[in-house]
């Protein structure tokens, strides 16, 4: 490399800027991803289009987006990768929010979708969201064996060993008094495995991984994963609706297990602290180019919503 | 090839004999694939089992596999095509017959998944069951473009421009007066893409396909779809509930468009018998090795459930 070029480094974006860029970024990318609200059936879409787009903080698509940071990756694929997990998630949402699951009026506050579509509506939508996601990680420019190693861990982690498992572990566990060993099992699948494939698709846009790469990220995603339902539950048991966008108190109103249930409001706040250090120090590999990794990290813990 | 070994091919066995051979491999196979019962989250892989094993004719694995004669598959790769398939198939009724879609208590002759397992761990069943069919054709050997490309024909055939999409019209349609060429759409998309996605993944089991096979291929598939969905509307208007393993005259019930209410019963069987020669004329350039899809053409016509 030139070294006055090397010396010349452009100045590096605020997280902030950063941050609201790539929300910009996806929100443009993931509606070009779905189909027209025009086309037929346009309710379906329609409905497709409401659970996914103007909503959110996209702390998946964020994450995706610091990782591929790491290798470089182009922008192309980067926003295919973040945007079909993050149709995951909303389908995953969508689902859960009916009422034969969790049975919420209220998501990022607005309607839910199967308040203002209808259940079938909703059924429905949810699963050809699941089916456009892997639908958009196979088009695109870029390398069969990388988006065939994309599909592969997207599969994993939203099936039954993943989000979907969590889930129904969730389910199973309600009105239970669970282990903090069985709650921690719990959400490194239902969220935690989402989080996780967001950092290694994102990383994966770039380049195949290393096993000692891969392993960096994982111990990362570990941390950040736990520490992203440590602060939801926090959150649920000290904000309010209206800071949220959904109903607050929900947790304890369905005598559901959080951790500040089981370990008490202030040692879950001493937890998340905890984990983001450990975040930052399974980063150290990565030095320079980890600094939106780090950053992320810091802001999935210190939210106030 | 070798003058000999032309003149001693193998006797052709019957076709009962390899339908039955299909079906007896793909259960093993279905069964390998799926999480094992004894796995937790338990409920849940039981219900995904219960909802694929033990059922239904198979006729998508068995297009799936006729498919793959025509360009010499192996064994191995046609059993995850076909399986994942099968497991979108399965996925779909699982959610078909929920209270808020056609709230159906019978299927295969058997409980549906949610009176035996309930509403939250069938959709939850469901939607697992969608990415184990994506992780299934990720594994085992085979070349990454043309397994991408499944992935590819198989999200599109899932989501909302394809059996989903079907679904949506079908719900809307409820009530409705129908034209034919409406109901032919609705019906191209609900069955009809899944079909044809069973033929072609069958067939890039094989090797990728020329513009010419996938053209043929797509007309024998459009024909033998639509064949089948009218001769279920036949049954469902002719057949009894112990016959058919699910209820029987849902449809009229359901004040459901069909072509026995549009056409009438005669005019609809005339039809049957015109699609089915029309997937023979389409399989005219495979020569004999097409003979499983001609025999299957005949067996969906002409099946009594």
């Amino acid at each position: 490399m030139d070294a006055d070029k090397t010396a010349m480094q452009p100045a590096v974006q605020p997280f902030g800027a950063w941050m609201r860029a790539v929300q910009t970024t996806m929100e443009q990318a993931l509606s070009s991803f779905l189909p027209a609200a025009a086309d037929a059936p346009q309710e379906l879409h329609q409905a497709m289009r409401y659970a996914v787009l103007d909503g959110g903080k996209r702390v998946r698509p964020l994450l995706a987006f610091a990782a591929g940071e790491l290798f470089a990756a182009g922008p192309q694929q980067l926003q295919r990768a973040a945007a079909a997990v993050e149709m995951i998630h909303a389908y995953s949402l969508v689902h859960d929010d009916m009422p034969c699951m969790d049975d919420d009026a209220l998501r990022r506050g607005k309607p839910t979708v199967h308040i203002k579509f209808g259940q079938a509506s909703a059924l429905l939508a949810g699963d050809a969201l699941q089916a456009q996601a892997f639908l958009v990680l196979t088009d695109g420019a870029g390398d069969a064996a990388c988006k065939l190693a994309m599909v592969r861990l997207l599969a994993q982690a939203s099936g039954s060993l993943g989000m979907c498992g969590g889930q129904a572990i969730d389910l199973a566990s309600v009105g239970l008094n669970l282990s903090r060993q069985q709650l921690e099992q719990m959400h490194r699948l239902k969220t935690g495995a989402l989080l996780r494939a967001a950092v290694l698709l994102g990383a994966l846009s770039g380049k195949l991984l290393t096993v000692a790469e891969e392993q960096a990220l994982d111990r990362f995603a570990a941390a950040v994963g736990l520490a992203f339902q440590v602060v939801d539950d926090i959150l649920d048991a000290t904000a309010d609706s209206a800071t949220l966008g959904k109903t607050a108190g929900k947790d304890a109103a369905d005598n559901k297990p959080t951790y500040v249930s089981i370990l008490g409001l202030e040692p879950s706040m001493v937890l998340a602290e905890q984990l983001r250090q450990d975040a930052h120090a399974a980063l150290l590999p990565f030095g320079h180019n980890a600094q939106r990794l780090r950053e992320l990290a810091d802001l999935i813990v210190r939210r106030k919503a």
